[in-house]
């Protein structure tokens, strides 16, 4: 089986494969906290792409959460920090959700095989679904508007380091990059991420708080998989 | 000054900026093969996106460089290799050059403040320019098909290194990750590359020769830059 990287849901026509596994992967912060808010309890998470359609959904009633540039939209009951979404907040709750880039990625990428949701909160996770599924694995970096981004990249390489302990091989440059970043950083990611874009963003928006826990390795079991439209645990 | 990069021309809407100076790279094998040319003697290289136009020009009796998928085009002079431009074909000469991937991303930055190429071949000439230019450089990437691709991504890396030694500052992630692909394979640059896909096309055509020369810093002394529509040496 083989694992390949795209780092832009901008380039996913490049590297699509409706054969595969797609794992989508926003770390700071969707993916993030689509995990947390399953794993609290909320029963379905239905992601949108725009926030037009996010305030529909509000206004029929439905519990939204919506981040545009870092911050919580006004009309939205949650923003996209994990820890917006509490068990007493999302227990038993349909979640409509909309982010800057993460759920631009999960609609490119609707069309795999199975599209599920990667981060380092549920690394184990994901790595066990890959294996069991025997198929080509592509792992889809949300980026920043487009643009590369190194906490998802490396990511991918915390991935891409399990995944070849089972029979997966790396067919692609970017696998091969997303992999050498992940060992350049492994031991300190915070000492790289310090210069990084995202962390800059996070800082001056007084968030800094939540980067630990993004980057914080199996702080849960289980997988989100988008079934029917929604994201669910499996 | 700010130094970003751009993976692939099909992300060069998300990166332009028209007040740059953008660098295109393209290593296995266009830009280093348009600095050979030139440096040789050719008076002019005029890049076109399309084999169609490529053909249309040869018709007219220009000389023509042409290459799909690492092959020579039939109807053309001259392949993408820089072994083909030999000053006793090109001292003098005016010549038409289409590629898979470098000359498309010469036409997405055509509208930059300035457009020159750059190769480890030419690395200390685009050092000298950006350096007197005092702007804002964009490397640009070439890239495999709109993909992501390894030599590319190092040399930007090798360039950003240089660059901080002046005035310049790092401002993406995007850089921050060419860099530290760099540092990490700058003392055995064919040692990862060896894994990479195009060294491996390269491979498969028999072509390994000319890996030695697209990796060699400052074989020559010599900037192509863009003015009105090709490329001549400053």
């Amino acid at each position: 089986m083989k694992i390949d990287v795209c780092f832009s849901p901008a380039l996913y026509p490049f590297y699509q494969n409706n054969e595969a596994v797609v794992v989508v992967v926003d770390i700071f912060r969707a993916t993030t906290t689509i995990c947390a808010a399953l794993v609290n309890g909320a029963r379905k998470i239905i992601p949108v792409a725009s926030t037009d359609e996010a305030r529909e959904y509000k206004s029929k009633g439905y519990l939204v959460g919506a981040e545009r540039n870092v911050k919580r939209c006004d009309f939205a009951d949650f923003g996209n920090s994990p820890f917006d979404y509490t068990p007493d907040h999302v227990a038993g709750k349909e979640i409509v959700f909309t982010t800057t880039n993460g759920t631009q990625a999960i609609q490119a990428a609707s069309s795999a095989h199975a599209l599920v949701i990667g981060a380092f909160v549920n690394l184990t996770s994901v790595v066990q679904f890959c294996t069991e599924e025997k198929r080509d694995v592509v792992i889809l970096c949300s980026g920043w508007n487009n643009k590369f981004n190194l906490e998802d990249s490396i990511f991918a390489g915390a991935l891409i380091e399990q995944l070849l302990e089972s029979k997966f091989e790396i067919v692609s440059d970017a696998a091969i990059a997303a992999w050498l970043l992940w060992k350049q950083s492994k031991h300190h990611p915070l000492h790289v991420l310090e210069k990084s874009e995202h962390y800059q963003r996070l800082k001056s928006n007084e968030i800094l708080d939540q980067i630990n826990f993004c980057l914080s390795i199996d702080l849960v079991m289980g997988l989100p998989i988008l079934k029917e439209g929604a994201l669910v645990l499996i």
